[in-house]
């Protein structure tokens, strides 16, 4: 039998929701290493919603829940009924949505609150000595959850390869290590069990992100 | 430099609009093969939009280049604004959003239109001899537009395997040729520079069909 790991999605859309391919690349990779992707999301408000062309928030209201949906093909249950007893592993893609629907990250920055059914669902999978693999901007959340591990969002200086260098600074305020790493590279917290790697943090083309997710998904599995 | 593919969304999410993972595959691949992907879609309003946890209609509207911009991370552009001469190739992933945005096969069958600029653009690339590749019910505008062409779309016998082989009678009766061929092979009609794979038209693991699309990508700037 395969190993049962759960995706956490955050919407559809790198502005407001999960990172399509971030997610995709997550289920893509557990799918060909054998293992069985069960995905949830929170049944909540989006913090807001975002024309990606604009970039700028529209008046619209939608579900992460049902939006995430988009992502799994309809096939995603309520991050509220998860039993981490029947899961090996917990995978939680990046884009915006984690920093906004996920937790406040977006708006409150190192004071930032992670909603309840994350923060639980986090600190199962942590107490029950399984693993938890992050991508992207979702490091926050063991930064938030999880004293003192060790996590990589990518570079911590800023520059045209990474331009959000700064979130490792305020991940360092946060009480956790930061550990630059490059995008093809992961960052295994063997103490927590905890596998990070930057992913769309860096500007590099989409392939190299796709493969930065592969290592991050095996070493999970390997830790499962 | 690398070939310019155009590649054309139709929404986001596989009920109403382009499927993720085809998109997210076919750009990940053309990365890979050292092509740009250059990202279109119709600034039109979406058929309808589908719930897709309940698989039913709502009262919303959206619009397909919003929409299609979440997959392309900001960076589409209007489908009437695309010019052959700059390309080298046209791909267009699969999804109800080609059914239903692009042309009117989900409600209208075989009596078909197919959107102007959508219709506009496949005669262009065809004309001027270059490539176009379609995966899932995408062949289906091919079918339409190109009399006497060859695709596949999967097999034409209905099983769990391949829920919608239907659609294989559907686009044979538009006057086509219609090959079976399995989730990780590609059909070429090396005449009409046309290549076609099933992808989501068959109910396979998940990296099988990222596989069959990674085949179709590699055929389309083969021959470009």
């Amino acid at each position: 039998m395969g190993k049962k790991v759960a995706v956490v999605l955050s919407g559809c859309g790198v502005y407001d929701g999960s990172e399509v391919h971030e997610a995709s690349a997550v289920m893509v990779h557990l799918s060909r290493d054998g293992a069985q992707a069960e995905l949830y999301a929170p049944d909540i408000d989006q913090m807001h919603v975002v024309n990606h062309i604009k970039g700028e928030p529209t008046e619209e209201k939608r579900n992460v829940l049902v939006e995430s949906a988009r992502i799994a093909r309809g096939n995603v249950k309520d991050l509220a009924t998860l039993k981490v007893k029947e899961l090996d592993a917990l995978i939680i893609p990046g884009g915006f949505g984690v920093a906004k629907n996920l937790c406040s990250w977006a708006v409150d920055g190192k004071n930032c609150k992670v909603s309840k059914p994350v923060e639980d669902t986090i600190k199962a999978f942590h107490s029950a000595k399984k693993p938890i693999g992050l991508c992207c901007i979702s490091p926050v959340l063991a930064a938030k959850i999880i004293p003192g591990c060790e996590v990589t969002v990518g570079h911590d200086a800023e520059c045209e390869k990474w331009p959000y260098a700064k979130t490792a600074e305020g991940l360092k305020e946060l009480g956790c290590k930061h550990v630059n790493k490059n995008v093809d590279e992961v960052h295994v917290d063997v103490k927590n069990k905890l596998v990070t790697t930057s992913a769309f943090m860096c500007n590099a083309p989409i392939h190299t992100i796709y493969d930065g997710v592969g290592k991050m998904v095996k070493e999970v599995l390997k830790l499962a």
